[in-house]
């Protein structure tokens, strides 16, 4: 579902009906096939939350342009889409979303060509609209952590020594900074002060570390529909998240809980009982608390200096993070 | 083999020596086993012709220095290098040049996200050395060119509708345009004429026209050890390339070499027939003609103002090019 249809950043809405155009533009190629991934993966959805939170701290500056600030929203949208699309060939992931992904519909081989093109043509509509090399460099950065981040999380799979600042390290990579970045490239691009970008960066942090343990959260407690997946997903795939690193500490069914998380053979009868010893100890509450700390963080980083309907933009979202279900 | 090593390039010898420690200082990172891929990868080899090209290129203006064209240098062989990770994940490769492929040692996962990292590593490297935002553009759409001609040449697996023309577009996004724009880039950052940047592209494009024939024509006629691969791979992975192309225009066996090469579960005994009913024909022949006619065009496009030995280092790959059996 897009952000926007969750009732969130309506002062943007205009911004987002042609970033969705935007978006359909830029991934038309020569070849039909190149296009017809693109659209199906514009079309099959996202939230739409990295380009929304660049557009919405674009308007913290008097300047706001959205013709300038258009293909950096775009762009960033292109880069989570593009490694969308590699995760769901390393995942063998069918469905992302209800909706066939790229390497079930066309396989593997296009699937991770279209990705490699997407990145290319995010760093491409990026240098056209001449943001200054900054800008590339940040974006450029940010897909190395991204993957570097990725391949951390990978060699971490299927063990149980795991540490909270390690777990904060790998959500920091995986989703904090990108959610960091748009906020502040946001602002910088439509020339809001330096302070005013300081500030943007570090409320898209604190909502990143709360929006992907809340994510992590509904993966222990979600609801399988709301979600598109089955409960206990993660266990299954080997990624250790905050409350299940709480019960490894906590519950004096540790060792047990230990044995399936490590075990890469697990059945859906193991993750069913690692569910029923995480949500035994105080694990969920804790990873709650947790992300309620950060979105108490983040709205305290905002920056004085925001026109009213934006603060409260970031507000809401900041809000609806803290209550989301799926 | 390093091209090096070959007796080419002398003339930017200390270049590429130095290329070689810039490529190891930019695939360190903080994360050990990203780290360890990128050492593998930068030390199982790899002709280096591309930063040869851009290196030898750079020189071509009096205001050359070596600390200003080394990032863009080692950039386009680590987006060379990405591009042949994610190929191999694709062809499911065990070893490239006799090493053990990135997939066959650390699998799939580490691999495509390795790949990504490497292209992020290379965009961020030009943008750090700030050419001026024309140059990440070039690049940009080179990475979208290389992905969207490999996307095309797989639709066009196993299929025994090709023409020549359509064969010309599909090597010149996979290898002309990318050591064109080589030889343009390395004469451009370094403040040459628009007019040699111009003449080096066109040599560029030439030499590289000239290089996937080559390449592809080894693939029928080479030694399978000196490949380090089987004769008629090629046709084995469902592409179908210029002598092909031409036996199946000219050979008495049309319908049969079209009906091997068209069956995805071929037998070694197919590919061995098809290669003797190409053979049979003079596709190798005329495959080898239309590579030197680039290879003679190539050196026409020379650009007059090139320091004399530049100029030799030029002529001498393109005449490697038109020798090489491996």
């Amino acid at each position: 579902m897009r952000i926007a249809q969750a009732g969130l950043f309506r002062s943007i809405k205009k911004d987002l009906e042609i970033l969705e155009e935007d978006l359909l533009e830029s991934v038309k190629s020569d070849v039909p096939l190149v296009t017809e991934v693109g659209t199906h993966l514009v079309k099959s959805g996202g939230k739409r939350l990295r380009p929304a939170l660049l557009l919405a701290a674009a308007h913290a500056s008097r300047n706001f342009s959205r013709d300038r600030v258009m293909p950096l929203a775009a762009a960033v949208e292109m880069i989570h889409m593009a490694s969308l699309v590699h995760d769901d060939v390393i995942d063998h992931a069918d469905t992302r979303r209800g909706t066939p992904t790229a390497n079930a519909k066309w396989g593997n081989q296009v699937a991770i060509l279209s990705g490699d093109y997407f990145f290319a043509q995010a760093f491409s509509k990026v240098a056209h609209a001449r943001y200054g090399e900054e800008v590339g460099m940040r974006l450029a950065k940010l897909v190395s952590e991204l993957s570097v981040g990725e391949i951390q999380q990978d060699a971490m799979m299927f063990t149980a020594e795991h540490s909270i600042e390690e777990y904060y390290q790998r959500i920091e990579k995986k989703t904090a900074d990108f959610l960091a970045i748009c906020c502040e490239l946001g602002a910088m691009v439509s020339g809001a002060d330096e302070e005013v970008c300081r500030g943007l960066y570090s409320y898209g942090h604190c909502i990143g570390m709360a929006f992907q343990i809340t994510d992590d959260l509904l993966d222990i407690v979600g609801d399988a529909k709301k979600l598109g997946k089955p409960a206990g997903n993660d266990i299954l795939q080997g990624v250790v998240t905050l409350p299940v690193i709480r019960a490894l500490e906590k519950s004096p069914n540790r060792d047990e809980l230990a044995a399936i998380i490590t075990n890469r053979h697990m059945t859906d009868e193991d993750v069913k009982r690692a569910l029923e010893i995480v949500k035994a100890t105080d694990g969920v509450d804790f990873a709650k608390s947790k992300a309620d700390e950060f979105l108490a963080e983040a709205k305290k980083a905002l920056p004085k200096e925001l026109p009213e309907d934006i603060r409260e933009t970031f507000v809401a979202a900041a809000d609806y993070i803290g209550k989301r279900d799926f």
